[in-house]
Formats: structure tokens, sequence, C-alpha cells
């Protein structure tokens, strides 16, 4: 039982083994598949800047996978919960072909203006992102075609397994005004798209602009890749992305600077034209780049 | 974005195919995996005695199945909750490989005191259940031993696949005075015990008395089973058995014959003694009762 606020938001997330991770050697570990399947959930109620309520696990467990490594994903799941501020509550637990892993996460909120869709966002707009991007893609590439795991690319793949949402910097972004907000979990050019389209707007995204996470330029150069394209395209980074007008974008710098140092890049402008996201490389011209879920 | 009340109470629930069912001729088709999934999670609210709010469905797809498919497995979920007077509010869909539904469900109340637990049962109280006991588990013999599908064993059948969890009955048994209550989802035997564990009592139950379910008597015939055993033991009937002062019997039947006309029967007592459930059958003899999850 649960002592309500006035608003309540739910969000919901599952991830399957085989399909959005793979375990053991090289691949992630279960605390890693605790985290993400929480970090998942909770970045959707950060990007409708809601305050972290409770947050509930439904665990489907393969017949061959120990008690213990239950424990420590659960552990791990709720030790991320902790940190951002929600309270493991509830869950469920069912014997299930292989591992998944399935969050319910509740928001709260006292008035319905201290929430941000994604369809608010003005011609005008300033585009703005927190902190960094591409760990996750990098991490995935490093993976999967089994490049070295050198001191070089260790930040992200570090970063990729103890992903962050970031629920206290969604609530004061929205808090100090913006428009319309997404988290960063199919990748900046689908997530982009989503607010252009819902708003009604046109994201002009300079893709030199992007933040890159440590790591990232070492892998994209391995791949024979521009850095940005693993930032653009990678999901599961789970910075914000948000639309402002330009008179607050000095207050939304502030509030950040104030509550954990979170830098934010402006990355584009929001403009009339065909609705969606548009991306452009250092000399203008505009490039496709196609997201993607992030699997294994 | 929901208004909320003063108290909320959330409920996860998952069933995942080949575990929990099995698909195609002779097994659940696609409605009656969305019926059910949808059913666990609202029982659960309904014995807390909670106001249905809003559920949340994660689907699983595997590859091969048809978004015609799919579909239907929402609507049969949406047509359900609706019955039950919740609202589907939002969902996620991810691939997985094979199907897979998990189901969150969100209650209300306005007071603590409109919400029952499951330890809170007393010695003296009576021990109720809402309607007949049986039929998931008729209908899970006769599709795993493959028995005759006749007319007779025909109700059965059709109520294990239209589950109805008793949520306007479970609220109304919290406001007529219900010290205890528990859904069957486990089977009589299981959840009967876990009222006694959980209330310091011992519920001393009739299976003379438990309420059979139209079909389930040929069943048992046919298996050669005491048909009390196939209520007793099986899961997934989505009843309620509860625990209430006998100075508030007549006015529980009342509240019950005002809103649906759903019988109660009065299975048992709780009394001092060893906390948990102790069945016995017609010449008084205890009777252990093995609960199972239902499969398949």
């Amino acid at each position: 039982m649960v002592r309500a606020r006035a608003l309540s938001v739910t969000s919901v997330d599952a991830i399957v083994e085989g399909v959005h991770f793979r375990l053991g050697e090289g691949w992630a570990d279960i605390a890693e598949v605790g985290r993400r399947a929480m970090a998942g959930a909770l970045s959707d109620l950060a990007a409708m800047g809601a305050q972290a309520g409770e947050v509930y696990i439904v665990l489907g467990l393969p017949a061959g996978l120990a008690e213990a490594q239950a424990m420590e994903l659960v552990r791990a799941a709720n030790g991320l919960a902790r940190e951002c501020g929600a309270v493991l509550a509830g869950g469920d637990v069912v014997a299930a072909p292989m591992l998944l892993v399935s969050v319910t996460a509740v928001g709260w909120a006292e008035r319905a203006e201290e929430l941000v869709g994604r369809d608010g966002a003005r011609a005008g707009d300033l585009v703005g992102v927190t902190g960094q991007l591409g760990a996750a893609a990098a991490a995935l590439a490093i993976q999967s075609a089994g490049l070295d795991r050198g001191a070089d690319v260790a930040p992200a793949l570090s970063r990729a397994s103890h992903p962050r949402p970031r629920l206290r910097e969604g609530h004061a972004l929205a808090r100090a005004g913006a428009n319309a907000m997404i988290d960063i979990s199919d990748g900046l050019a689908t997530d982009a798209d989503h607010i252009g389209r819902a708003s009604g707007v046109q994201l002009q995204i300079e893709l030199a602009r992007l933040p890159l996470a440590d790591g990232v330029r070492p892998v994209a150069a391995a791949l024979g890749e521009p850095a940005w394209l693993l930032a653009a395209r990678g999901g599961e980074d789970y910075e914000l992305c948000f639309c402002i007008d330009p008179d607050r974008r000095e207050r939304a710098e502030r509030v950040l600077r104030e509550l954990h140092g979170t830098p934010i890049s402006w990355i584009g402008r929001a403009a009339d034209g065909e609705p969606g996201a548009v991306l452009s490389d250092e000399r203008g011209g505009a490039v496709a780049v196609e997201g993607f879920e992030h699997r294994w």
C-alpha cells in the first residue's frame, strides 16, 4: 500500500535473454541485466519529469539459474532504484525458458504542469541533451564484433553496464521549463524524431555537437565509422533529449549544475518543416541514421 | 498520467508460454492467454479489497506470432479489464523467444481501513469462499490427460478460459468487515494456508463444503479422484477466500447478493493452533492436499 501524491505516471519495460542481452563471458553479467532492466523503466519516468516512486520486478527464471544469481540480479536492480530515489515495493517470480525481467516503475507529481510530454516542442526551441552518448553502442560493437578490450575503451564498457537514468535531472529540467523531453533508449536519431513528430516540428540536429562518452572514439576508429554515428544510433544511453525556449537556456544549465554537475550539450534547434528529426554532418549535409533497439 | 486517490496498491503477474499455458488445438487460444494474464493481476487487487484502477501490459512476442494474434490477445485482456472496472493505460511490446504476458494492475482506496491483508484473521472467524471452485484444475486435467470433452465437462472448460476476478466482490467484502482475504490462484489448500500462516491462526476447512463448479464432478470421476481434490488443489479459479467475524456473516452474504448474486460458501473456521490450514474430509480425517501452480 502506497500513500499517493496527486498524479501518478507508470512505465513498464521488459528485457529478454537472447533478444536484449546475452549472459556469460564477454557479454552481460547478471547484475548488469538487473541494472539495465531497472534503467529502462526508470528512464521513462525521468523523461516525464516525474519524481521516482515505487518499482515492481517480475522475474522469469530458467531452470538452470541459481537462486544466488537471481538474488544478485534483484540486488543490483534495487541498488540502482535506490540511487534514483525509487523504492522496490513488490514483484513476482515465475518459471521461464530463459531469463526475463519486466520492471514497472511508478512516478509521482503534485501538479500536471510539473510533467513534460513529447509533444510540446515549439519552433525556435533549443534542443539539448544531458551527459554523454555512444557508450551503449560502443559496448555492443565491442561485444558483437569481438573488438579489443583495451584501457581506451574500458570507460564505454563500464558505463554501458552501469546505466544511470536521469531522474533528478528530468525533474529539474521539467521545472526549468522544458517544453518536450524524451529519454534516449532507442538512439538519439530515433528519439529526437519521436519528439519532432509528436510536436509537429522539425528537430535539426548537428551531429558534430553530440557529446561523446569516453571510450567511444577508439571503438568508432576500429569500426572505421564516424564517432557521431555511435552517439546518434545507439540505444540505452538513458540520457535525456529535450526542447526548451532559448530564454530558459541558462536556467536549465544552472539547475543541472547545481544538481550533480551534469552537463548539457546544445545540439540543435526545433524549426518549422516536415515533422521529425533531420541530422546534418560537419559540412551541413543531411545524414540518415537508422536507430535500432539495443539487442545483446 | 493518472489522477490519484489517497492510497494505491499494485500487483504484477506474468505468464509464459510453455510454463503457464500452451497454445494451439486442444490447449489455450490467444484470447484465453490475454484473459488469464489479466485475471492474475486483477485478482490480487480483488483480494485486497481495492477498487480497480489502471492496467499495463507487457507483451513478449515470438517471431512467428501474427500481429492480428497479438491484437486479439490485447483486445481480450482489455475486455476483461473493462468488465472489472479497470482501464488499460499503457504497455510495452518486446521480442521474445516465446509468448509472454506480464500485467501490472494498480488499484486504489480512499482509506487504509478499506483494504484487507492476509494477516488479520482471528480465532473464531468464519472462513468463506465466493463462487465455485475446481474448474481450472478440471480443465487442466482434461487437456493434459486428454479426457473426453463431452457436454458434461464443457462448463468447466469454458469457465477456466474465461476467468472472472472478483473485484467488486472483494471491495464489498472488505467493506463488510472481512479480517483477511486472498484470491485463489495457487489452489484453496495453498492459499488458505497462506492466510493461516500470515495471521497466526489455523484455518480448519471441511472439504465436503467446497463449492464445485459445473463440470468438475465428471472430470473427477474420470480421474478416479474425489471432486473436492480438484477444488482444493486447482489454481487460477480466482475466487476469494476470506475470514470474517460470525457476527458479520449475514452482512457479507447480503452485500454479495445485492451486487451480482455471487454466492458465499462457508467452508470452515479459524481457530487457535499450529498456524496454517488443516483440511478434513467427510469423516473428519485430515487430508494433505498439495497445491500447485497451474502449468499449461
